[in-house]
């Protein structure tokens, strides 16, 4: 199957050498056309515009910050859309073992499976389009919820005469142990906040989770409080941070009187 | 070694009967004499008192829902004291496979470390006494909060459109997947709350995890907001169900207006 | 100085009454005419249309559910556009009570002036455009939040023992007293939560000044924590009752365990 | 009458001129006894002892610190008691226009209506001994919750580009008017914390609030979110300051982001 791919970010890229390493024929496409190289010394053709790509591929896959001209070309096509935000950053990516949130066309879905098997370890599809959108905005929900309980946990261990890197070993043997905790915890002891997931869309994230909610009448008390710790974070000027700086929110203590 | 076991529940058994199994010799104690026949048929000896257990054995373990006449007997023999909550169930107690979060007098912990670790798959040692009982608050404290979150999420995503055992499944593999989710999510979605961790004690830690922040000037408004759900439930008649049963604090919606 | 009125509901009824008491000549607009009957019988005039009214009188003020064709009415006369949200509800309207936030053009506001003085008992100016409505959802953010803590206190009374008639005695003599404890109240002790202002306003204007807050990184987790008991009480089917209506959110309780 | 007063501190001595100045007899006790000087200046006797005064006098009034002394005294006289939190600072004991919750043995309430007439604008029966003391907790609560609210607004108006010295004239004019906006906004402005009443007595009477909540299972979110906001207040150092410093955690914004 030719493949089509427009946007060679970090995580665009990632997936379509993915693709051709698994066999994939793959045309690219990317606003800046030097970043297409490395593809074509593996093998991908270069597309002169998005609609040339779609044109010219069975399927067409759009990883960009600002998906509204690719839409309009696909549109402007006749084509079929299949909404397919993922779940996993760049080293998922690398090995395919990205969680896909599919949700649009099912006869799409159905055609584009082998390739979405090549890229994620598993695709779902989720019904009709924003389906996908809405499954991302409950996960990262929970996600920021943890962050912000994990935070609370490492701080309290910390004021109460507990060594927090003892709490970090102690989690990761029982119920609640998950990669987060693991993966995160360390850094954020250390004050490392280097950006996986930038606090600002951690933000933005619960922020639209929220109005979800509140478009459907949910009553979260828990989102909404770890919202405004993570507003709060923002106004401290992390915001381009790793989300997992909400932690400086929590432990920002002086003196006890 | 020959070890004492005062108090034989469904822990207590469970762990005084792993120990049997790995060659110890037990002397078991229980308020309830009749307790101890399993026990006995698998090679325990019966003390007539907790004092005649704790003059007889090397060490004594106390498993015990009220251990004030316990460790009176203990104090009164002049003896040593380990204090050593564990954090597990019924199976990991039965497979050695608890976690120990002792704390008390090291050289006690450096004698028993032979039978802790066969009690638990690792035994942490964490200084003073009270230690142990702080460190399982803050674990649970960030696993109510957790349970909060991901109650939240469950009713986000069905008053959504998504359903729920999709979400659950997304979120297995991911960044956040943790046994709970796995084990407590489809019980849940069939409002079963069968008792593991009845949600009058979970509610009981979280508010003395928040008691000891104030101690210590901990804001936590995580934990805050999760405590005011557990109560919630807790008025709802609910505080004998399993802790998950905050989930129907959550759900509780009728219609939307 | 002629003044021109369109819309005349509850509020814009009682307004224009007053005005023409006052000796202003007034010129009514209302999509149903039969309205207009009682005030063309205190001495107004009725105008065929929007733009009639506009064009006729020196000053027209709107208070219309759906201000958009008006609106559209007095920029295609290239007039002059004071936005002013009033505080206040039937009877300081008919008496000319009311708290005007008007924001806009300087110079319309000192023309307006005389009239402004006769609707309410205080005309402010905000500064641009926006302001008015800026200040307003502060008033009513802080005002929802006030109901909950004022709902949470009536419940701590009750389940403790006391007399929730007498806190609100307590309340009235105290620093904290304020007319709506006083007025709401009562009636909330007899669970009557007859409309002055819907529960799905308030909660409308929280959910926007928490937006309002998340535009400028103010967080506000008291705001956030109410605009959760006010969604709730939404789901429970309670959104054209009074904001008061909060309070079954908070007392639902049943049984303590 | 002849009443006795014990403790003549700020409160204390204030009262007991009232009570003079209104023509009782009065006859003091304090730790420091040069305290009494000016109460004797105008007509005080001065006793030799908390028992001494409570033998010779028909109701003996306590204002003290640390009760445990002066209790002993009257229980080991067989006398009765009463409990009577009071609601109002320095000026109002002056003026006898405090608020005060009795309660406790009613006979002793009707004999000391008198004085108690004096003392407050309202005397308040409670019924048994401990609910003076809730009256106050939840009268505490919702002065907290409303400090935290008023907090918030202020911030949010500010950052939105009003000025917050503005929100405190419409507040005044509205259904949410309240002695405490008015008198604490200005300071507040000003970063004027000069305790009347101290931060960390108003986060005490919060976490006390909270428990009888918790006893009783009353679920009060914003009372819990308020708590944490006068934690963090803690944390950070004020707890000295007027409880009006919690505006310190709120307003804790340096840029946005």
């Amino acid at each position: 199957m030719e493949v089509g791919f427009l946007g060679l970010g970090i995580m665009g890229k990632a997936i379509s050498m993915n693709l051709l390493r698994n066999g994939f024929k793959v045309t690219v496409w990317n606003r800046t056309l030097s970043k297409c190289d490395e593809l074509v010394a593996h093998g991908a053709t270069v597309g002169g515009s998005p609609a040339e790509v779609i044109k010219k591929c069975t399927i067409t896959i759009g990883m960009l910050a600002d998906p509204a001209a690719a839409l309009s070309a696909i549109t402007s096509k006749g084509g079929h859309f299949l909404e397919a935000p993922v779940s996993g950053s760049k080293q998922p990516a690398e090995t395919g073992q990205l969680v896909i949130l599919s949700a649009g066309e099912k006869a799409l879905y159905d055609e584009a499976i082998s390739a979405l098997n090549v890229i994620g370890k598993k695709a779902f599809f989720l019904g009709e389009v924003g389906n996908g959108a809405k499954m991302k905005l409950v996960v990262n929900m929970i996600m920021g919820c943890m962050m912000n309980t994990f935070s609370e946990g490492l701080v309290l261990a910390e004021k109460s005469g507990l060594d927090p890197r003892t709490l970090l070993d102690v989690l990761d043997l029982g119920g609640i142990a998950n990669p987060m905790f693991k993966g995160k915890g360390p850094t954020m002891l250390q004050s490392n906040y280097a950006p996986a997931f930038p606090l600002k869309h951690q933000q933005k994230d619960m922020r639209l989770a929220l109005a979800l909610g509140d478009e459907n009448a949910v009553s979260m008390p828990i989102a909404a409080a770890a919202n405004e710790a993570f507003k709060k974070a923002r106004s401290l000027g992390l915001g381009d941070n790793d989300f997992s700086a909400v932690f400086e929110v929590v432990k920002d203590l002086k003196r006890s009187s």
